[in-house]
């Protein structure tokens, strides 16, 4: 494809992404199509290409859209937050365009700075201190598995450099709230320590947060018993009910045992944001490694989660390698981000979070935030307030945990069918996407506010749908 | 933003690309700016926001493409190819309009079955069986990791279900060629495995391939001695030459030891899109896992980057998690790739390769890649003619590797001065950029051929500026 043919081309597709966008309301929330059914739409074989954009856009609306639960949706209050603000949409058209290479420092200098720049602005936005480095990641599930990593070889005293894990004597143990993210696990057990070295801590019933003495009894029980702490993960707001564990009553304890502090923050982030939210973190000057994810309540497009740590040498440590093709006569006087995580090949995705800030502005994005929390609160305050409707949790942030409790249903079974059919019912009408999620062990339901478009209205439309839904016998 | 808003912004910054991309020759390939004064020449405080594009292109302009080594310049030949294909970039576009969220199948049906189908297109075309199964992941580095996590849970027998790796007893061992890219040591120490236990197997001292018997003393070494193989990283095109590893020879050998076989084709594998070149995978059939990176040659815009695997039910055992949240009524009739790799949020990548496809299509790609494979031909016989100048390995792609030899350079380390010398003031004229490069323990100098817009005259302007440095007294 040519540069004029790229223009041309380009011009149209723009333009469907505005109509798209613009007409998103009045599309279902929920994806309509059975297993396998996109698959089959599509053609077995490869294309023989030479076809035009139009072709393209035409299969986009035919079989693509169909196929997308539209987490942009005014009425998507599922999973958590996952706005694609059309300001990060033209960073990131800018960073396919410039194909820019960030396999090193030379490679493309502006890549480098521009996100340590962008990074220290987010530092600073989010009231972090200056004793941070940042760097992007994909996702948390990354960010969490380059901390545990970190945290592994700290505890090991490198032994990434010697006999590996193997030649660790003592277990390394890894910390984490029982109501922690699934990628906690995943990564505690990609990392290598194995899920006997795991200690799901337990929460207070009430806040869902992690008991600081639940943790202080099973770091000495480990330690009484010859193994190690090596890390302990903090989630600032959990995916269930948005807990928040007690990161400044945590980190004493941690550091008692020397552990690694990882403090998961990947959607509550957002809320760092807003000045009155900053009590979120309280104690995160002694933790070792905070991420967050821009990509979801602020808006980021998909993939962009911060990840900042206290001590960069030793990140870069555990993770660098230094090929003679990369080795350049700046060495040393840059950062080189392909030892600070994963992959060596990165795209330019600072250019969206650059692009979001500039056009949008922080002031935008803050109210928009405090929008969220406001019409939250109004929907716990409706809940409460409805018969037979429970609030679960603690509204901490945007995220509400209820369940329709009608008296007839007085066994556990009976209202965990009653609570997977009514949300199936709504989730299958398209007209607003909710998750359930168990807590005890009982199926809940959680209403995540914060799509972009969501205003009280939508809340509104969406507590109707729920209730009508639920009470109807 | 308001879809209105991208609309405009979105024509304007489409028009700067294409501008950008046709204007590309006239600009120095490599940037010419000192570390720290990209980030000298932005704010060191967050932006206000309300700016309008026009201010973001002008500090495109500005700041960020004189900060950029212009990978897709037709003089370009530094590193491996890293093209960014106009019709991927659109395809890109789309995935960022569309804001896709891979969560799981239910939250974006399509982004899974496009992914499964395209992945599947790619397999047909580049000659592999139907027994295999891809993802993609993004990018090579983290394709590895992936894979050696797999190894290590099947030579480990899933340890890390229970204790971890520190419990399994018998030290596991993973070889891999000495001219192996970094990102396989790196992974090897990411994985837990050590760099004692990190085998870096001799090459034959003509083709720089992997060398059987080696590899088979190595292995029988190690068993002796109580100790298991793991894994065999074959590399099919290394990074400082292209050799290929026999494949065929290796997996008898490493089969023989229960080693997983991790084809490693990361730069390579779009040769396979010619039937010509299959031969370059003879044998896979026998391997664990594959890996290539259509962002590379091929052209898909960064990050792009295939993984097939014989045995998905075990690297989804390895990679999975199954929390209350993202469980539905068509688990188990669909693929859920968060369990195919390490993020759990997935971007839409299938759509850029998807675009590629129907409007470049693989018959003009297949062109290019032969037009690249015979400008590097064309330059090895130009340079084995030349007094003074020695292919130092077998072009086996579109890479030759060669030096300068001047007959008054005796001596080892004036040589590597002067090359190092020369090359430096290559890429420092912003003419061409070619990339140094150590080969036993010398330095030597790739020519990567393959940046999209490079034709013959490209590659003969390299070489005269080449000459003309070099050979300068």
């Amino acid at each position: 494809m040519t540069p004029e043919e790229f223009r041309a081309a380009g011009h149209t597709l723009v333009d469907w992404i505005a109509d798209y966008r613009a007409q998103l309301p009045n599309r279902p929330v929920q994806a309509d199509v059975r297993p396998g059914e996109v698959a089959a739409a599509l053609p077995a074989e490869p294309p023989e290409g030479g076809e035009d954009v139009a072709a393209l856009i035409a299969d986009l609306d035919r079989v693509i859209v169909p196929g997308l639960t539209l987490v942009q949706h005014p009425r998507h209050v599922g999973w958590f937050p996952s706005n694609a603000a059309l300001a990060s949409v033209l960073g990131d058209l800018a960073s396919s365009g410039l194909g820019g290479l960030g396999i090193s420092w030379q490679s493309a200098p502006a890549l480098t700075e521009l996100e340590e720049v962008v990074c220290d602005w987010m530092r600073q936005l989010t009231g972090l201190s200056p004793a941070w480095s940042g760097t992007i990641q994909d996702t948390a599930s990354t960010a969490c598995l380059v901390a545990l990593l970190a945290a592994r070889e700290r505890a090991g005293e490198y032994s990434a450099e010697r006999g590996g894990l193997q030649s660790v004597p003592q277990p390394l143990i890894v910390y984490a709230s029982e109501q922690a993210h699934s990628s906690v696990p995943k990564a505690t057990l990609l990392a290598g320590f194995g899920r006997d070295n795991l200690r799901l801590v337990p929460t207070d019933p009430q806040t869902y947060a992690m008991r600081p003495d639940a943790l202080a009894a099973a770091m000495a029980l480990d330690v009484a018993a010859g193994r190690r702490p090596a890390a302990v993960v903090v989630s600032i707001g959990t995916t269930a009910t948005t807990a928040v564990d007690p990161l400044a009553d945590l980190v004493p304890i941690a550091r008692e045992y020397g552990a690694w502090v990882h403090v998961d923050a990947a959607m509550a982030g957002s809320a760092l944001l807003l000045p009155e939210y900053r009590w979120l973190v309280d104690g995160v000057d002694g933790a070792d490694s905070l991420n967050w994810n821009p990509h979801k309540w602020m808006g980021t497009v998909l993939d962009c989660a911060l990840l900042y740590v206290a001590d960069p040498e030793h990140l870069v440590r555990v993770m660098s390698t230094n090929p003679s093709y990369l080795r350049s006569t700046v060495d040393g006087e840059v950062t080189q981000y392909k030892d600070w995580g994963i992959p060596l090949g990165r795209r330019f995705r600072a250019l969206k979070l650059w692009f979001q800030l500039r056009l949008d502005g922080v002031q935008a994005i803050q109210d928009r935030l405090r929008r969220d929390l406001a019409n939250a609160r109004w929907l716990e305050q409706e809940a409460e307030a409805t018969p037979e409707w429970r609030v679960l949790a603690p509204v901490t942030l945007q995220t509400v945990c209820l369940r329709h409790e009608p008296a007839h249903l007085t066994d556990g079974a009976e209202l965990d069918a009653h609570t997977l059919k009514w949300v199936d019912a709504v989730n299958a009408s398209g007209a607003a996407l909710i998750t359930p999620s168990l807590l005890d062990g009982r199926w809940s339901v959680r209403v995540s506010v914060g799509a972009e478009p969501t205003e009280r209205s939508d809340v509104a439309a969406v507590w109707k749908v729920m209730r009508a839904t639920a009470e109807e016998r």
